[in-house]
């Protein structure tokens, strides 16, 4: 699928695939706005960090992956909604990474803001974004930034998030193919100013197929490639029967919600349109991996124990960190 | 103006003035939903609450103000994005109320869960939403619900955030009389199912005016009333230029901007007109109450010192708290 976003195209002007070219093979992130060039000054307000106050390109450039081996690029950024499911992330791919200070407490990188949480393991960013697409938004936003500020090169940046299952198992993880919107549709629909500007939401064909040839590795719970159905609300908009309002009947929502299966749909979630849109305009190999938390045809509610719900939240983590090892020519832990 | 609201009227049928004024002479806090009803349960899942795991009548029923004064139904609900400020806001309010525990730390009734907080200062709620319209609908959602199961009565629901101002000086504190889109209308689309409906974005003019009546006693910073504009993004949906992405120049900025300020808009959020249409359809009596960070007419990054910043946050928070002090008949404590 070719994105025929016209702001990419209004951006770059008649310049955009050799530009696009160029910073693909030099691997760097691309921001594509003419006027941060003009800045003196790059604040990144909700991530407490700022091109004046810090030394980006020495907090996020080359990264040592311990004392003895070599200098790797910083390479992976792993983003979801929870701050406290990053921060444990982070501290298990301490551990996995065999990195020093594996077993002790990481440091919030954005202590200063409360609005996100970002921690470093490594070659591994682990950040939280919220929930729904304004809020991962305003964070990939100023990442990707970061990112540009930092000289950062060849970063693969995978979000791992929780979802409701469409006719899967609870606890199984979905590697998304396509993000669709909320009429099964692959856009994202962006507003600038007040003009709706449609963008593809086109995720790494690769590296989902990478991916889910990690997942054979770990046989104890079924990994699948899908689409994702992301949504502007938990509650009406993904048909559930539970909310403080609702209009329609059973029936209806297992209509809608059977229509989005027969569309390929298999997991739904809030952030992965918007996600896969900006991360593909700006050069970064991206990819979604949620578990499912229940399967949306058997009920709405989410009724597994935390210690049941802790566990599949950590199948996501551990299909990545298998990931991560293998790209770093590691040898499995497990 | 008269919500048309056709989920409202398709979820009510026929009966929808008589129910209606019902629970507007109650006072409880409505729920439009016929399945809620039917559920043995109902687990809150975002807020780590629920109908069998906590006895919310009593959790959120009725409150001693403190052990020697009436008893007062559970009457305000204050919501803002940030979690750390809704906790300082709830030790302000213990402080401001006088309250048994007042200088102590407070308990985060959602500790199970780090999607929000919820903090308790005698007969005053204060919650954190995140960031975003799909952020802000979940908690809401939930919390009408939690309000409707303990039988809470004459709910006033405020919005304590911060905000772009529009054409005014930072540090003002912006009072909505209306939320409106980023076309400058007064209305919010919701997704259900497939569909979209309009709903209504209408405010309490009454509740507006009081607390603009209360701003008259705090004369150390400007108070006024406006339209808030609410958009889905903070960078090309607010018409900044310092995102990581932009395609529009400075020139196409202000003249947005300055369409907007004609409408009568003052300042700009996430959070206001699904804040304002699920309030309204729920018998809440609603406000929002921004401060205004900065003035987007003269910029876009915010560059105040946390300090500054720290002190304009505790404007709405100032103002909320001579209002709660004036309807529950306390003096003045500045």
């Amino acid at each position: 699928m070719v994105c025929a976003c016209p702001v990419l195209a209004q951006c770059l002007g008649a310049q955009a695939p050799t530009l696009v070219e160029q910073d693909s093979r030099s691997g760097l992130v691309l921001v594509k706005n003419p006027h941060l060039d003009l800045m003196e000054e790059d604040v990144l307000y909700h991530l407490d960090l700022g091109t004046k106050t810090h030394n980006l390109p020495a907090m996020f450039g080359d990264i040592k992956l311990s004392p003895d081996t070599a200098i790797f690029d910083f390479q992976f950024v792993c983003v979801g909604g929870s701050p406290n499911r990053m921060r444990a992330f982070a501290q298990f791919m301490q551990r996995e990474l065999g990195l020093a200070g594996a077993g002790e407490d990481v440091a919030d990188i954005c202590a200063g803001s409360d609005r996100y949480a970002m921690y470093r393991a490594g070659p591994v960013l682990s950040i939280s974004h919220g929930m729904g697409i304004p809020s991962i938004s305003i964070m990939l936003h100023e990442l990707i930034k970061l990112l540009h500020h930092a000289k950062c090169r060849d970063v693969t940046i995978i979000r791992i998030g929780t979802s409701g299952g469409l006719g899967i198992e609870a606890g199984s993880v979905v590697i998304t193919d396509t993000a669709v919107d909320s009429s099964f549709q692959p856009r994202f629909e962006q507003v600038v100013l007040d003009d709706v500007v449609v963008r593809s939401t086109e995720l790494d064909k690769d590296l989902a197929e990478e991916l889910l040839a990690c997942s054979r590795d770990i046989p104890d719970f079924p990994t699948l490639i899908g689409h994702t159905m992301c949504t502007y609300d938990f509650y009406e908009g993904q048909g559930r029967l539970d909310g403080a309002l609702c209009s329609f009947s059973n029936e209806k929502k297992l209509e809608y919600l059977r229509r989005a299966y027969d569309a390929g749909v298999r997991n739904i979630e809030m952030e992965s349109t918007a996600f896969a849109a900006l991360c593909g305009l700006c050069g970064l190999k991206a990819a979604v991996v949620c578990v499912a938390l229940l399967d949306r045809l058997e009920g709405d509610q989410i009724r597994a124990s935390h210690e049941v719900l802790w566990e599949y939240q950590q199948r996501p983590q551990r299909l990545i960190a298998a990931f991560i090892r293998k790209r770093l020519g590691l040898f499995p832990t497990d």
